[in-house]
């Protein structure tokens, strides 16, 4: 086992995994670029070993060291134990959850093996929101869906607000990015998905008609971002237009709801 | 229509509706005691006021007092304008939606005139996230729930965030709070509900076989707040239990996204 070293200079160049976690623009850049994410708290350090992630480093207060004692052990990494005060600076927030991990990024598998080994999967365009990309991840993987698939400009799910709200789901359902966009998905069509885009629009048809009707098998639900919603290249590269019906005047749902909603459907046809 | 007055004091007493916007234990306080809560953006403005909720003053940069005009006239409130500067300065928070409209509280109806009109109800415990309350009511709005029933601990549905989040389903859809928890749960089976508790527990039935069995009608969904769920209590005070299945070792979804996939299950059997 490593023995933890106590770190008390903020300026230690070990710590430099841990700077500025706030800047959402630097880490951004950063993060993809260096290979490294940021696991925070301890279910989610362990849900991140336990996918395969390689640990860089732990960032800990006193208690949570004895805690994770078992973690420390098996990853064999480095960890720096740092005062409360500390870590806030060097982070640039109160780490309430008293632990933090860099974490080194795995190859993302090419979306060929996704649609290879798929029954159903989430295809989203330009969801840059780090709060939605934790939603979707966690419901998709919960509800019975295979993979996700991403548009170029989508947000990155080991951002460390999307892992925190996936709970770790991000971990857990392999995703891939189609490098042109919306030619891309061509590829999941040419695999034999019927892609089935949504939309609030009238003419689409009601979801569970459309799984009645074709079944829920080999189907890839294409949703774009809260707002704007799917972009008319997206939508016309579907092969069918679905919608949730809906009441009381309102007019969508949350991007994360819509796609909740929508996995259930064809995941129970 | 009321001339619009150029305030430039931040201590202006006109404007104390408006102040310590970000301080939420204070504001949690003071609106419900006040009969006050705060509508930010056109849109959410626009839809307060058609349902019925009278204005008491808005705050506005130049350029939304010239784009709100017919509301202006409609309301006939006072209206103050402001520059951003000024705004942040008694807010607490840069405006960027440029409008915000103090508006008055109406009175709650009672459970039993929600249970004497409704189809379907969701009910609520503990749910005390301003974020989920508006989701929860944005989803469950959207897919054709008829009312919400609050426990005593549950956030105000009114509070900034919760409008803002709930895109205004909160206007649209009614609600009352039971006084008592969770004996007010009676009332609701006595009404002629079947009360459903939302629980991950194995021993608990699909949702989709309950619906198929005994259909969507005069249902009760019960749901508690993320992480901890339903309290014994309110287990034990339901008709039946059911569950969400739930696939690659995750084992909840947070409270809107497993509202949304409920409603849109017993609504659509």
């Amino acid at each position: 086992m490593t023995a933890p070293v106590t770190v008390t200079d903020p300026d230690d160049p070990r710590l430099r995994d841990y700077t500025a976690l706030t800047d959402v623009a630097l880490r951004r850049r950063r993060e993809p670029a260096e290979g490294l994410f940021m696991a925070e708290g301890e279910k989610v350090i362990r849900r991140a070993l336990a996918a395969g992630h390689p640990m860089r480093s732990m960032l800990l207060s006193a208690r949570w060291a004895e805690q994770m004692r078992d973690v420390i052990e098996e990853a064999g990494a480095p960890v720096y134990l740092v005062e409360p005060e500390l870590a806030e600076r060097v982070t640039g927030y109160h780490v309430h959850r008293g632990a933090l991990a860099a974490m080194g990024r795995l190859p993302l598998p090419e979306p060929g093996e996704l649609l290879a080994a798929a029954r159903r999967l989430v295809v989203l365009e330009a969801v840059n929101d780090h709060t939605n990309i934790g939603a979707v991840f966690r419901g998709a993987a919960a509800l019975g869906i295979d993979g996700v698939l991403l548009s170029p400009d989508c947000a990155d799910p080991l951002y460390r607000r999307s892992v925190k709200v996936s709970m770790g789901a991000v971990f857990s359902l392999p995703y891939a990015r189609l490098e042109r966009w919306p030619h891309g998905l061509r590829e999941v069509t040419g695999a034999g998905f019927r892609l089935l885009a949504l939309t609030p629009q009238e003419r689409a048809m009601d979801i569970a008609e459309e799984v009645r009707e074709r079944g829920g098998d080999r189907v890839a639900l294409l949703l774009g971002a809260e707002g704007s919603g799917l972009t008319p290249r997206a939508l016309a590269a579907a092969d069918a237009w679905v919608r949730i019906p809906m009441a009381h005047g309102i007019d969508s749902l949350n991007v994360a709801a819509a796609a909740a909603v929508a996995c259930y459907a064809v995941t129970r046809p």
